[in-house]
């Protein structure tokens, strides 16, 4: 969108209900749906996925470069990966205090002494950015986070454009309506897993989404499914207990589950330490890791993903090593990173806890952990740092910059929430899709 | 489809639980919702409309005998609302004892006398039939009712094509799943109602749907909506007690309502006595009438779409009337024709009554009234007839043979309903749609 909404039309109460009533009708009928709190495994009742009433306006050539970003952040999670001296060196710090990143560094470390069976990899990545004000009025691409595992909402989003562009056509701004790109990640998505499922080579073979316990998602990934069905793929959703008490491998390493072998097996669980609820559920994320089955991601892409690598990238000279011909590249990359810093133990770290401490409304405070809502602001900075600064603990954050993108004035629509005038900070999201395969292997495929 | 679903399949309560679950959320993707009882004007949460997990195998021939009948009912349809001498005699015994029908038939008689300004008329019919057993073991299409007044699901079954394919294809039945053919009524629908508007002639004009007060049903009409949006034409969604509150005709008899202008009147309720809770209903009913808007149905259409009408046209000669020229036509029409039968007074419908007190099990008995649900059959019609039988009270109804369709094995997916299999009866529901106009105003509208 070329420009933001009216205010006149923002403040016509008349308006933005009659325009929220539509716009619930329009995200329902187009799927943009979730399951409820109360019955998160359930579809008997289901409401429309939280949303804006208005689409964000974004700056044409910010949403370009966020785009042509993708496939150079994609080569650095995919050269990160296969870097195992760079990813025990980056990470070194948190495995001492972080139990969670120990674990999976662990089945890293077991995977490559037992050598990798399967050199097909996918890589499904959302890199999330927010748009800094700069001072004279324009803006920039500040990334906040890369997704490396289960990034979702890519089916979702593949129809909120619809909504939207229906939205500005009943408010009467058919032009503005006309502004807004198609989006179709969900369908990107499942050409990757295709293509994965493909080159693993058995028509019978299933692609595994290894799913949440609790799936109020599970629309979003309804879409990928549908499409891989669409391609004739069969698709299985499992949690991890029914891999641990139905699955195993065979003498080639085949994963099977419920009898079916698994080509793919596409993580949308697994990014929490809640989500592993016991030494099982380990063993079976170290099981799946071990078998011939595609991963999406494997342990390293997961590795390559955390917070830490994403400050240590910060740090001079380190882009350069992934990208030793290419300083365009570099400088691409690098004009995305806010300000990185280290709370590792010694005198870089304590610079950054004196710099935090002196003015912590400038940064966030980011643990080691994903899954949204964990980052810490404000005073509170304070209380953590002070309490961990002595301690090896402080390395399990990072700090970082705050950005400050410029608030838009939307309706949020989230069921049964009133509908209010809010100042919003939206981030962009730009999904990556890429299936790294050896040559040999590739021609063994292309053979078949 | 050309087989039925394997019995081991039916059985087979695993699959059939699996199967039912993906069955729900490809509904619920696909926009094949409805609101919930407890809320029916609220989108907070949502279900998907009730329908069969399995689709409901019909012989091609019998399908394409249902599809190109409909344009001669069409036809047919359109003839009878032309005919006010055949209106008026068919429905005379039933006004005499009806309020209802009497009521339309007032309006109708109104809108002679004063003369109609607008012969534009907008049909969307949906004629509904079951395929009755012979003793041979080949079916044949039997006629239930024709709806010529707020036909629905148009909407909704435009998506469950989808649904079934996919189904079809998870059970592992791929053949199965290329034999469902497309369904598109809801583009039908609003490529008619399009038409209406653009005859009309006026771009700021609105489509008004005519809605019920408790508006369950609302996706089905949102599918229509959002074609019209797609097409940019304007839609409102306007209730009875709207159009009295804030609706006029000026000095043209153009139908203005919350200052907009309308270009058809789209009634998706009306259809039952409970519709119209007062004399301003009626009055309102009467306003839209009068106006200068294009009606779909108007009110001759409407009368000619009831069931003593049905029956009357079951009368030997009646058809021939209407199609004098086309013994082809005559022949195909009246072949859908079950029994129909008067319960007029005299000795016509005295052998009616003696008929089905004899064998009611044979018959069914039908009020003159809309909705569904309001059938009598066995017993039932004994004691419902002996009350009525010697007053005039029984030409309210007219009795119909019963139909035999082959019951099906099928589960019915329905909120919170238990999982069972179920012997069901199908109906197969034809649209047809057109836009009547007289060569003057299409030469008028032509030329502007």
């Amino acid at each position: 969108m070329a420009q933001g909404i009216p205010d006149e039309a923002l403040m016509n109460t008349a308006l933005i209900k009659h325009l929220a009533d539509v716009a619930k009708d329009a995200a329902l009928l187009q799927g943009v749906l979730m399951r409820i709190p109360e019955k998160p495994n359930s579809s008997e009742l289901v409401t429309y996925a939280p949303f804006t009433l208005f689409p964000t306006p974004v700056p044409k050539a910010v949403f370009l470069q966020a785009l042509a970003l993708q496939t150079h952040y994609n080569t650095l999670v995919d050269k990160i990966s296969q870097d195992p001296d760079f990813l025990q060196e980056a990470l070194a710090s948190t495995i001492a205090v972080d139990d969670f990143t120990a674990r999976l560094f662990r089945i890293h470390q077991q995977i490559l002494k037992e050598g990798r069976c399967q050199s097909i990899m996918l890589g499904i990545n959302r890199s999330d950015y927010m748009l800094d004000q700069r001072e004279d009025g324009s803006s920039s691409l500040k990334q906040i986070e890369i997704n490396t595992f289960a990034a979702s909402f890519g089916g979702l989003s593949s129809h909120t454009p619809d909504v939207h562009r229906h939205i500005l056509k009943v408010a009467g701004w058919q032009e503005k309506s006309q502004c807004i790109p198609d989006n179709s990640p969900a369908a990107g998505q499942a050409r990757a897993v295709a293509k994965a499922w493909e080159l693993y080579g058995s028509k019978r073979a299933v692609v595994m989404f290894l799913v949440e316990e609790s799936q109020r998602n599970i629309f979003d990934q309804r879409f990928i499914e549908n499409e891989l069905w669409k391609r004739d793929i069969p698709t299985v959703r499992k949690r991890f207990d029914d891999v641990y008490k139905r699955g195993s491998l065979d003498q080639d390493k085949r994963l099977f589950v419920d009898g079916q072998e698994v080509a793919v097996v596409y993580y949308r669980n697994g990014y929490m330490p809640e989500n592993y609820i016991s030494g099982e559920t380990w063993d079976t994320r170290l099981l799946m890791e071990r078998s011939l089955a595609v991963k999406c991601p494997d342990i390293s892409t997961h590795l390559a993903g955390t917070k830490k690598v994403q400050q240590v990238l910060a740090r001079p000279g380190v882009l350069e090593k992934f990208f030793p011909n290419q300083p365009e590249v570099v400088e691409q990359i690098r004009a995305t990173f806010a300000g990185l810093y280290s709370l590792d133990m010694g005198p870089e770290g304590d610079k950054t806890v004196e710099m935090a401490l002196a003015a912590p409304d400038q940064f966030v405070l980011k643990p080691q952990r994903e899954g949204g809502g964990n980052n810490i602001y404000g005073s509170e900075i304070c209380q953590v740092l002070e309490g961990v600064k002595e301690s090896t603990e402080r390395t399990a954050y990072i700090l970082m910059d705050k950005i400050h993108p410029a608030p838009a004035q939307n309706y949020l629509l989230r069921q049964d929430a009133p509908l209010e005038i809010t100042n919003c900070l939206s981030e962009l999201g730009a999904f990556g899709v890429y299936v790294r395969t050896s040559l040999f292997i590739s021609a063994e495929a292309v053979a078949k």
